[in-house]
């Protein structure tokens, strides 16, 4: 992502930084070393920058706020970890995953591990407040990522799609604008409602993006082949909307054969191309961008400061991403 | 367990059992349903227990209380079901595990579900530094677990095998005493010492004793063979008696080769016969004991309560359990 502003939070995010590679004593294992490369590897930092950037706004505890951005950044990459061993990833970031290197149990440890650090920084905030949300969003993500690997149909309605990508993604975006402005001594339930609504939206918003760059990125700047998704037979906006258009389109038919290396490859490759050639891309596109205008009218009744114009920046920035 | 005292939490107890049953609507997913069954098939219920004995005994508020217990009793299932898949163990109180019935993956999946619902409970307890110990409690655990998994070596010296014990079962009792002292309006820095002194000095002794009937317990009561540790070349403290007093015994190569069918598995069954006879486990349980005690004169600083006296009966039953 290009961040063409001036960051008002250059500094805090240094930090941040600085804060997550801080190991404890105590843990000096390769594939904690490993875990911490990876971290180090890269990533947007999107969602330490939101919390970063919303705290600042409302006059949040410096410290507190960067505690809380570091939580928040290790959940992320605790949550990729038990997902890529979930997916059966082998790249991230055109990084080797855990699960490539290390055996599946070592990956669910190195998981646990980072989540218990997460938790620990975010308990370190010293806020009950944030404690409770974060530990909501803990529960809401465990419950959608378990849903989702126990659903008996490859095929998601919209309403479906969108629980799930609340769940995975928009409720942990959710959580860094929440949490930082509650870490603020002066905002009221308006304002923290209107920080969530802001990050929850943008979150859903990031996420159709990333499911929509799954068929139009490229394989290099996402570090995994294009079409990833629909070859695992999971679909996302981009494949709803072409079925919008073509209701007749026998979907179950070929993800249930989509391993079947006859036919069912060649099947599920020129589904990917019609999809990104038919308006499907388009519509998804609308979509998102229907997600970052609501996000964009919450993060107007927020103070008119730099913070604010960065975060409306962000927001605008989620659409036009190539990675 | 036969606990023969008057209970003076057995009306807690049950409120704790209602509130782990009580299953967020969102979650109806066949594996969730399966590790409630398994939450629901047994389990000594000691950890909840202990907090709510000494919660009781400090005054702590009883709603608050029974929250705790609960996010403990959740937060030791979670990690049994991480620690069946990664020890690959089919059996769990006599009954299928998750992992014998489901992929790694769901199995995975429900243990973070688990531990989400373990922080969400705890969050409930709206206390600040029983937070700050339930996440510094997983922290310990997480990074025993993952150094455990890393160990190049089989063989554990003392300070290893008791480092290793208290991160996954002496920390988890230390916080069920201690965070249930922290929500006491009137405990005192000194009482919550003692307090986590009682829990970790008894849960040492209770896993000591755990390893000890992995070799002395019937395999029906206990739901697992016999000897299953060291089978899975998992050296515990009766072997590390029978060491003591055993020097030369080749006990590196016994477990290197204990996957060889021709001897191997004969030389361990005799290994287990050996230590079974020759004062190991008598030793074996004399430590047991002594942390017992040292527990034991923890607790005798606490107020002279029938609390106190339920929890002196629980410390030494520990030492007479037979499951």
């Amino acid at each position: 992502m290009n961040i063409t502003y001036a960051d008002p939070v250059h500094d805090y995010l240094q930090q941040v930084e600085a804060l997550i590679f801080s190991q404890p004593d105590h843990s000096h294992s390769n594939p904690a070393t490993a875990f911490f490369k990876l971290i180090a590897s890269g990533g947007k930092r999107i969602r330490p920058r939101l919390a970063l950037l919303v705290g600042s706004m409302l006059g949040a505890n410096k410290l507190y706020l960067i505690t809380l951005a570091a939580a928040i950044e290790m959940l992320h990459n605790a949550t990729l970890v038990h997902d890529d061993l979930v997916d059966n990833s082998l790249l991230r970031r055109g990084m080797a995953t855990l699960n490539a290197h290390y055996s599946s149990i070592i990956t669910v440890l190195v998981g646990d591990y980072a989540f218990a650090r997460a938790a620990k920084l975010a308990s370190n905030t010293q806020s009950l407040p944030v404690m409770n949300l974060f530990a909501e969003t803990l529960m809401i993500m465990a419950d959608g990522e378990l849903t989702q690997a126990c659903r008996k149909s490859d095929i998601f309605t919209r309403a479906e799609y969108y629980r799930w990508i609340h769940a995975k993604t928009a409720s942990m975006f959710e959580l860094a604008t929440g949490a930082a402005a509650l870490l603020s001594p002066v905002a009221h339930t308006e304002i923290i409602a209107s920080a969530r609504k802001f990050g929850s939206e943008i979150g859903m918003a990031f996420q159709i993006v990333d499911d929509i760059l799954d068929f139009t990125g490229n394989r290099n700047t996402l570090g995994k082949p294009t079409g990833n998704d629909l070859r695992q037979g999971v679909i996302t906006l981009p494949t709803l909307c072409y079925l919008d258009t073509h209701p007749d389109y026998p979907i179950t038919d070929i993800l249930q054969h989509k391993k079947d290396k006859a036919t069912g490859s060649s099947r599920i490759d020129q589904l990917i191309l019609d999809i990104c050639k038919n308006g499907a891309i388009d519509q998804a596109y609308q979509e998102a961008d229907g997600f970052i205008q609501r996000g964009l009218s919450a993060l107007a009744t927020l103070p008119d400061t730099p913070e604010r114009h960065a975060l409306a920046e962000i927001a605008r920035s989620v659409i036009c991403r190539n990675n």
